[in-house]
């Protein structure tokens, strides 16, 4: 019963409920839209730094240093230490403090570091003794990870250990700690967290001395690898990186091979972003110099997200000059989407006190603020008390997001 | 001041600390083991069915149709129902019942499977009347599915009506009634699940249409595809599959490539088994003809999940055949080789009273009776109130798992 005609039949009638079809303009004309965008995203000058900003002297950050570069740096904290004890003022770390009141935004680079501010923590102290040693151990294991060049997780450091460590919170804590003291980042560490996020498209890169070619992943797409210090020679003929919140989204995108239709690489971490996917994210913008268009849901949790991507969470903010790509551009669904789109009401849903609660203080956040486009939205949200996920756009047909969507956004550049 | 020689240094002290390194034999030893078990595995005669144990008159399973047979089924449906409707006798589903008083464990075939009661729902009944039309809803988008020949999520069937279906619960609800109803697998609807798992090592396979050499994945690996119909051509070298609960394992093996050391396909669902892994492994196992070892934490949890994979969960009883991979073996970490490894204390945990509770309820499921070696571990974890999870290894070096642990359990052919 199933032929072809009737096949055709059905995505006629199907085009006819799709609003905003008879916008789109042909493809070519979409991707030259796209060229421009892309050619004038790559001849942005290079980032600034804290050094850039005359910060540096005040602000702290880690950078990424090689194994032997770890290694060599404890040794001669150890040795420091040991001239320290031996010439009588006790053993004692000098550790920079990771607290709140430590923190800064710095709007000319769009991210949160670490101030100056550190803190001496003494073995021969009751309060102190334990955290003192409990770095020492860390210290010793990360000395261990270079010499035999392995990567392990936060888990796997926790058991060396447990009489000492007593609880997880408290290794994985002067893990942060340790990565302060050496001035380098917790990857450069060798400590790794759980891969989440996965990528497919128009990339080839090598994980771990494997070249993997991201058009050839199927459906399913390829995981990110825990460790970024293993990926390399990264490669792409992509127009855009398009930054999913959600895998199914994400699945509706790998499916139509939205990648050959309009080059771009699509990667998710399937919800709150991971330490991994933020590096690779971060290494991709970097090395490929693409713009990178984020698909969240209309939510302050989607905003949230994005905004982890973009300048970090506090608790490793740190770290944050290698975690954070930088202009990250809002695509949607945004707030304005829902009537624009006329997304159906039963589609949206109504917020909860404390979406309203989250929504209010992102607009006292910095990073918003100097997006007048983003406060305009987060207005909007805050003032109708709507929100709606990617999945919304279903209600249209199943593959509006990827047929309609998606290249109408593309090609009216409708991003802030 | 990183030389060579201060590494190997390294290494050797460690192999001091590290027990039972001694009786490893070499690894072409613990290779003519593992053949000799492989050869003896594959010679394994086809899986019993329902149907040689003439029980499908009296239970119930479905099967994977392909999208023409679904797109029939529901026509056929769709035509019975107009001739009902005309006839006098109304509009109504017969719809087999998924609830727990439905359902037997057949131990021949050591799973869950669905008894042949059923049940009638009526259009013009009260109660009814609303499950009747999303079950009609669910139905006409399943149709809409085979004649595109498209994948969707459950979240986007939910959002294509959203004042119908109130709640995704109700349409994933009655999604797995129309399963029941045509008779076929979740995944021959075209409606898939989140994918989570990852899988590396001697496996090549396709996916949609691209050949994925599961040796050259780096060491993120391939995210295992979300709809399973689109797998194909698997072909292996490898002598056993390794299955792994959680991820921070899953690393350390890939990381340490221990498939080229002995030949394997290591796979993980990161935690609880969804459904696309649990059908990638079932295909694995069916194609490759290899045995499933299992590595997962020794506490009821591991079991638990253990038993996912092999007996299937009691939500979707109706699918057990496809979900399920018969005769997957318990390696470890089990109660008994806390004590055997010499585990050190600290690195053992107290059995909450929970665990206490899940462990006993274990005890009396059909699929742990039925293997006495299962029987005797859990009362061992029962009566010590001792847990451990496969990170507790670390407390002998990060590498006592691949190096020391896996291969002495294959020497030994440990497994139950």
């Amino acid at each position: 019963m199933a032929d072809k005609k009737r096949r055709r039949a059905d995505s006629d009638s199907d085009s006819a409920s799709q609003p905003f079809k008879n916008l789109l303009k042909s493809d070519a004309q979409i991707l030259q839209i796209l060229k421009s965008v892309s050619s004038s995203s790559s001849s942005t000058s290079k980032p600034l730094t804290l050094a850039d900003l005359a910060l540096s002297a005040t602000c702290r950050e880690v950078s990424d240093l090689s194994l032997s570069s770890v290694q060599s740096t404890i040794e001669s904290l150890v040795l420091q230490l040991t001239h320290q004890i031996l010439s009588g003022q006790g053993f004692s770390f000098t550790v920079p403090s990771r607290s709140s009141s430590n923190q800064l935004y710095v709007p000319e680079l769009d991210r949160i570091v670490l101030k100056d501010k550190s803190t001496v923590r003494p073995f021969s102290h009751i309060s102190s003794v334990r955290k003192t040693t409990i770095t020492a151990k860390i210290l010793s294991l990360v000395h261990q990870l270079c010499l035999k060049n392995i990567h392990v997780t936060k888990r796997d450091l926790f058991y060396t250990d447990v009489k000492l460590f007593q609880d997880q919170v408290q290794s994985d804590a002067v893990l942060d700690d340790v990565s302060c003291i050496l001035g380098c980042t917790r990857s450069s560490l060798n400590v790794i967290a759980a891969e989440k996020g996965v990528v497919v498209g128009r990339l080839i890169f090598s994980d771990n001395g494997d070249m993997i070619d991201c058009t050839k992943m199927g459906m399913g797409g390829k995981a990110i690898p825990p460790n970024i210090d293993r990926v390399g020679d990264m490669q792409s003929d992509a127009l855009f990186i398009l930054l999913v919140e959600k895998d199914a989204a994400y699945i509706r995108l790998a499916e139509d091979r939205f990648y050959n239709r309009f080059p771009c690489i699509i990667v998710t971490a399937k919800g709150q972003p991971d330490v991994a996917t933020r590096l690779f994210l971060k290494k991709m913008k970097m090395e490929l110099k693409l713009p990178v268009l984020a698909l969240v849901d209309s939510d302050p949790y989607g905003l949230k997200i994005l905004s982890v991507y973009g300048c970090g969470s506090k608790n490793m903010s740190y770290d944050s000059a290698n975690l954070t790509t930088p202009d990250i551009k809002w695509l949607g669904i945004r707030p304005s989407d829902l009537d624009k789109y006329k997304i159906p009401e039963q589609c949206r849903l109504p917020m909860t006190e404390q979406d309203i609660k989250t929504g209010k203080d992102l607009l006292e956040e910095d990073f918003v603020k100097k997006n007048p486009g983003w406060v305009e939205e987060l207005n909007l949200m805050v003032k109708t008390k709507q929100k709606a996920e990617i999945q919304a756009l279903s209600s249209f047909g199943f593959q509006y997001l990827s047929e309609v969507y998606l290249p109408l956004k593309l090609q009216q550049q409708d991003w802030l």
